[in-house]
């Protein structure tokens, strides 16, 4: 087992949102109601460009487009579910990776059983839920009420490795390199990222602990679904969907303690924490990530 | 007829606001799309935790893990307000309180029987509306535009007393006591708050007067599906909806007081009203609830 | 071809914002999820009020109390599409006017054809969209990309007065005069706004040309449609409906400037923004608009 020193997934991780600006690639969202106005915020912030739509008519073509898919059943119907699937297909024929927000599975049996049929019928880049929500598609405990983790996993990093390795057996997505380090690994398919007070991020394999972040995050609504936004807009410009995933979990989770300071309270934290979005810096981000990997 | 001091109800509300902040009850929302966001920070910032899920298919398992219940047609349709029956019929059966906001009741005749509907197929423990929306559920006058009452009602307080009274006439609900006052009363089942300049709640004996709130209140978009959660949440902890319904307007109006000093215009004022809620302390309560009872 | 003087479309600009901010006319708003809850608040903010409802079984009853439609398909399905429908058509009936935000149209065949539709057999007084929007739906030129023009059309001055010409060959809608000056013209019926860096104004005859606004406004969602609930605005309370939208676009993109100053990102600007709205003064407009008429 070896642990890599922080710079590295900090510098990679800037250099990832450096693609991102540059690029600007769409992020097709379907999504739930109470976010959708914040996340499309968050796209457009961290450089990507958003679009929310759900029509079963036009989500094939829409996705089409898109550098990234993500879903969100977090107000969901089984026609928004369908309407999931369909664009799912798609981005999963043209390569275009699918990030999944398995918001409140484990509350009631609609949304478990939804988020696996979305887990289990499509090809998943990144599954990002709370240590409840994974827990329960994990059938490694943690328990959900509402859309809050209420008893948590004991082991975030056994199930997010077994998760990862269970699911994407089959699968086998482009290995990524991580600034100069020699620890790039094949990655197993799918990854998967249980964020909490520390992230844990794996691909079966490779582990990442995130360790930015900030209190205030708890007390606004769809910081979860933010982050699976940022998620989103790494895995548009990064295959290595590990490295991805905790760019866009450093990225976030920093840009949360920068604005930290600015809080008086939640609103006043939300709107410091889009504009640090918006103005995170490469230098920000490499003198303050606080990530390793291990495998 | 007896008019208590106004410390007794401030120190109620800030009784019933701890509580919440403890015990952090689920609140389930079927509530409009314009709001969605705001009523779950609002949620979260008054110290519940929001969850919004309007699929028929779950509602009626989801409302079963919440303290309240929160029922707003705003952006209805008709499979929405059968959800609605679905999720308000569960949540009578186990005693959960269902707060009913019927907004725009009046301004169609879709709006206007929906609520009718809500208001009479379930026990309501509170109907919160704007003068317009209880005077026209109540047939004593008022009238409606889009969402905003044009013509309010003569005299609120019989209105409110009389609609609480027509409406509870078959129903008991837990006795509560307010502080150490000796008013406690018992109360005949729904309680009705009519929201404006002076709020009036009553439950068609005791009736609340709160002069609690501020003019920007009026300058942004839902303020009074605000005020609806603040009393859903209130209620989750407190079985008088009668001080529920009061203590929820009373927090509302005095974080909007404090946020008041700190506006440029409505979106800062909505920034600090938000804050305000959630550094809310029991000695501003008790220092500035501008409320009294009387019966 | 004559041009105006800045001070003109100005004033005319201060005299539509006193009038809406007097008569306070409904907005009923048929909008994507995305921006509901802003374009409500700038309803509020610009001194109109706004109602949002998208039921089949209500919209042409709700749309009777109304000072404008908006139609927004943003986040269409074929249902929406057919509620636009309805309140359009009942709305044409009542001469109320039917603002059209084509968003996305382009991006896939739902919208692109949806957006067709309700331009061709509804009676729409303005059209506005960016660059791309219109150029598809003009049938000369643009490319979109989710919501976004990725191409812009090369003469958007020709696009607009071609497109507007070309829809409105068939109505007259009333003559209106601009301030004191002697420009005034007969309109032929819809009138297309084509919005960007500068925004392009044209009834078929005359031409607007407005530069006020701010970069700070891409870097949020909604700002397009924004505008739009703007122009409804002005629409409402002038018939005139190039004076109208010139005026709401006006409005907006000097609000836009006003906020910049106390913008640290992008959130911080909607936050100013938005306060701008409400502040907007008639000497600020007056001092401040940056518009020619041609014609």
């Amino acid at each position: 087992m070896v642990s890599q020193p922080i710079p590295d997934l900090g510098r990679a991780t800037a250099e990832m949102l450096a693609r991102i600006r540059q690029r600007k690639p769409l992020l097709h969202h379907i999504t739930n109601f109470v976010v959708m106005n914040d996340t499309a915020n968050v796209t457009l912030h961290v450089g990507a460009l958003p679009v929310m739509a759900h029509a079963r008519e036009e989500v094939a073509e829409m996705v089409a487009a898109a550098g990234a898919l993500v879903l969100n059943p977090g107000t969901l119907t089984p026609e928004w579910v369908e309407a999931m699937l369909i664009a799912g297909q798609r981005a999963n024929e043209l390569g275009i990776p699918v990030v999944l927000d398995p918001v409140g599975a484990g509350a009631t049996t609609l949304r478990t059983q939804a988020n696996q049929r979305l887990l289990h019928e499509l090809k998943i880049a990144v599954l990002r839920g709370n240590s409840g929500e994974v827990g329960v598609l994990s059938g490694m405990g943690g328990v959900v009420k509402g859309v809050e983790s209420i008893v948590d996993v004991a082991d975030p990093v056994k199930v997010a490795k077994t998760l990862a390795k269970n699911l994407g057996a089959d699968s086998v997505v482009p290995t990524g390199r991580i600034g100069d380090g020699p620890y790039a690994a094949p990655s197993q398919g799918i990854v998967v990222a249980i964020t909490g007070k520390q992230d844990v991020i794996s691909d079966g394999e490779r582990v990442v602990l995130v360790d930015n972040g900030d209190p205030w995050l708890k007390t606004i609504t769809g910081t979860g679904c933010m982050s699976t936004t940022m998620i989103a807009a790494f895995c548009a410009v990064e295959q290595d969907y590990l490295l991805a995933a905790s760019g866009g979990l450093i990225a976030f989770g920093l840009a949360a303690e920068l604005a930290a300071s600015q809080a008086k309270g939640p609103a006043s934290f939300k709107t410091a924490l889009f504009d640090a979005i918006y103005n995170l810096t490469a230098e920000q981000i490499i003198a303050g990530a606080k990530a390793r990997l291990t495998w």
